[in-house]
């Protein structure tokens, strides 16, 4: 093998490896630490992020990555092409910011966090605001450095979910908002609501837990490849594929939100223990990006789980966990309570059809303040204007409002796309194996979920970085992003649910 | 600040942090790691541990130290003076060695390990003799790059309890030899031996768990700085004083032995726990010695928890945890119970009066073979035939004698005596805080287990590295490691407990 390409193998796995520590003190930090050891841990990842810092921007890599890239690309294979261009793009993106700005954007994210927690709990978006504006300062200086040939915006959108822009996205977020507004108001016109009563009450945590658990096995995450545990917000880590960890939180009175949360980061971890590490631990084996991740979680998430097929496999077994609270329930009474469609304040908890118009309000803000449209000090009655304006009610508080989302405190602005591009993909991605596997209703309803995790294996998790997002959606379905099937899906299940005549 | 110093206080708090990464990672592989991530949990242990070397060697560290040696130490108070000396000892531990020799350890360690455990599954010695074989031509060479001026194997047993050489050992274990094997004849010659049937049974595992955890909360651990876990082997690990982490394991048969595992795990966790880290994270901070250490798990373990005051104050609440077992037992019987004193084949199981000769013989067995009176493919015999000269019982198999310790398989030669002498530094320190504080007995017997934390706290704990052990020693109980204290208590107590009349 090439000398130079040996050399830039040693060198990414070994940072591969350190991140994969990196990520094991994470989530042991989410997971496990004890209180009082915050500050220590505070300190042992700073160390360790310094290190993995001196490794990104290693002149020797640089050199490395320029004999490479010097002479030709010709001689590597699609795998060894791939590798070279991913580690020459996160280390431009780690290079071509001057180090000044590398730390006032760590340090700002750091304070940033606890100014948030502070305001958010005094219900005051004013001292937060500061952080934005320094943010947004920074960020667009950032962009300068990292792709000037972006506007600002486009480049921080960049860096979650690469190739997309504005310019794609703008008119599909349009299109869904013509769509979907009417379709709420069509929802919440109904006057038969559905029963959602059975869903409240007390379920054991004990039974919550063992049912997660063999649901989650059931859909194929490898437990000797991984592990599920508690923690405050749930999330899928771990150091790598053979090493998921994915967490949820329990409550007492809801045994669907934990459930649903289990199933979702399974998702995410059938994507990290399906990524290709027999490559080695190398960028080409990484997963792709938040957009194409969080498809893999709503794919099992909502169109698996949520759907009609999964409710008549489980639904005895769920009663069987919860016997007196489920006893006058029916699978199809089950399937409507939770896929209830209700506008409400939170993005977290919104359900799949006024999700999109969160995310959609976030993206036309933050294009708002880049483009400079917008002003920071303005946020709190914007938000609220848009959220009456999309879905008709109006946040009692900022805390329930322009505070809620942790994203700009740590200057993740350009993140919130990928949720509804995520959302998109999977459908899309849903629609193409109904098209090439007739039978995956019927698998759903047997609790026969191997050949769709197969399909997402071979076609998706297999792929690693291979392909741009794009490129692996015109792959896989063989057509551009196209909101068509989202759009059709959510008009075709809640005309049924609710039983709408026209939408 | 003197720059220099400073300069040194960065790199050594930096080493400190990603040592605190390391033992994270560490714990986690033996407590929470699935089963199929062992291979890449190594490479990323593989990776890191690389950076630390690379830290440890710096070349810039050498200067610093050098421009710090030379120009006098005088300026520097005590803690300063402790940090460049512990600094500069570190460094010449590292960069004495050839690199060469430093992989060629590692290696063998590694490989070692797994031909250990394969030669006592097989029960077969002759297959991890060449192992023991290479470890001691590299541990020869290694002893002569580092402490040339030492012979091969106090070099060795420096590197676990410093300042201590054969000349001191040999003639305690000789006189631990002349005065325990006759007390171990008498005991057994004793017609009644203790009824230990109520400590079988079966053993509900919450139980055993919420009690370990109130014992170790009454004696002192801090579970908002630290936490209890299961593994395979108990231990104390943890990243920082403040994250202190104990583990046991539980056999439904068998509650001693888990309950007995915390207190002793619970014994290192204070004296972690107590560091001096408002010093900084640096070597004037850390813990002392092996032997040091370990007298602070036995002092709990052994001097508290296996008296008859500690029996005293906890037996209601034990029998309380499992009614059924101790219906019939008393304080007396209990406390009689799990002090039996009974020769057996393996060292981890054995009591406080028959460990000593499991350690004196692997001393005489690591001291032959350094200085060549002893060959390795001998081993097995020689050491049927101490086990028969020193407890009078004969191994049926090599795996329950020769082959029961990892320690060799790692190199660990030197290691063993400090279990001995952390058992006889227990004994003085525990005699010298019965002279200073007369009523520790009654705090024991009334649960009041602060002042002992607070002594122990103060004498040693917070003392960190300013002291070699022999210094310590002199310092908290006014002479030097006397081995009469230990072989005083034990007499004492098992005359009592077995009504000797004359040992």
């Amino acid at each position: 093998m090439n000398r130079h390409y040996q050399h830039l193998v040693n060198k990414l796995e070994e940072i591969t490896h350190l991140n994969g520590v990196m990520s094991t003190i994470g989530w042991d930090q989410e997971v496990m630490l004890p209180a009082g050891a915050a500050e220590a841990r505070a300190m042992q990842i700073s160390a360790l992020a310094g290190v993995i810092h001196e490794r990104m921007t290693d002149p020797q890599l640089g050199d490395c990555l320029a004999e490479l890239t010097n002479s030709g690309m010709d001689a590597f294979n699609e795998f060894e092409r791939c590798n070279i261009r991913e580690a020459l793009r996160s280390y431009e993106l780690e290079t071509k910011v001057p180090k000044r700005l590398v730390q006032e954007l760590a340090e700002l994210g750091s304070r940033g966090h606890g100014v948030w927690v502070a305001a958010r709990q005094d219900n005051k978006f004013s001292d937060f605001a500061p952080v934005i504006k320094r943010f947004l300062d920074l960020k667009q200086e950032w962009a300068q450095c990292v792709s000037p040939e972006l506007s600002a915006y486009d480049a921080n959108i960049d860096l979650f979910e690469r190739g997309t822009t504005m310019a794609t996205i703008t008119p599909i977020f349009e299109r869904l908002k013509q769509e979907l507004i009417p379709l709420i108001h069509a929802i919440q016109a109904h006057a038969v609501q559905p029963d959602t009563s059975f869903l409240q009450g007390h379920f054991a945590r004990d039974k919550q837990e063992a049912l997660a658990r063999q649901i989650s096995r059931d859909i194929g995450f490898d437990f000797d490849q991984g592990r599920m545990d508690v923690s405050v917000h749930p999330f899928c880590g771990g150091s790598h594929p053979t090493d998921v960890r994915i967490t949820t939180r329990y409550k007492d009175s809801n045994f669907v939100e934990s459930l649903y949360a289990v199933i979702h980061e399974t998702g995410h971890a059938l994507y990290e223990q399906g990524r290709p590490h027999a490559l080695g631990d190398l960028p080409v084996s990484e997963s792709l990006t938040m957009g194409i991740h969080e498809s893999q979680s709503l794919f099992w998430e909502r169109m698996i789980a949520q759907s009609k097929p999964f409710c008549q496999h489980y639904f005895e077994t769920i009663r069987a966990a919860f016997p007196d609270n489920l006893q006058h329930a029916s699978v199809d009474s089950f399937y409507r309570a939770i896929n209830t469609c209700k506008p409400d304040f939170i993005r977290v908890e919104a359900d799949e059809v006024t999700y999109p118009l969160h995310i959609i309000l976030r993206y036309e803000i933050e294009k708002g303040l880049f483009d400079g449209s917008m002003r920071v000090d303005d946020l709190p009655e914007i938000w609220n204007e848009l959220m009456m304006k999309y879905l008709g009610i109006q946040p009692p508080n900022d805390a329930l409002g322009v505070l809620q989302d942790s994203h700009w405190s740590g200057g993740a602005f350009g993140y919130f796309p990928s949720y509804t591009l995520g959302a998109m993909y999977a459908c899309q991605f849903y629609n193409t194996l109904l098209r090439e596997q007739p039978d995956t209703e019927k698998h759903i309803s047997n609790g026969h979920f191997a050949p769709i995790k197969q399909w997402l294996n071979e076609k998706i998790h297999r792929q690693g970085r291979l392909y741009t997002p794009q490129e692996l959606v015109q792959l896989v379905t063989g057509e551009a992003l196209n909101p068509d099937h989202f759009i059709g899906h959510l008009k075709h299940k809640y005309s049924e649910i609710y039983g709408l005549t026209s939408v």
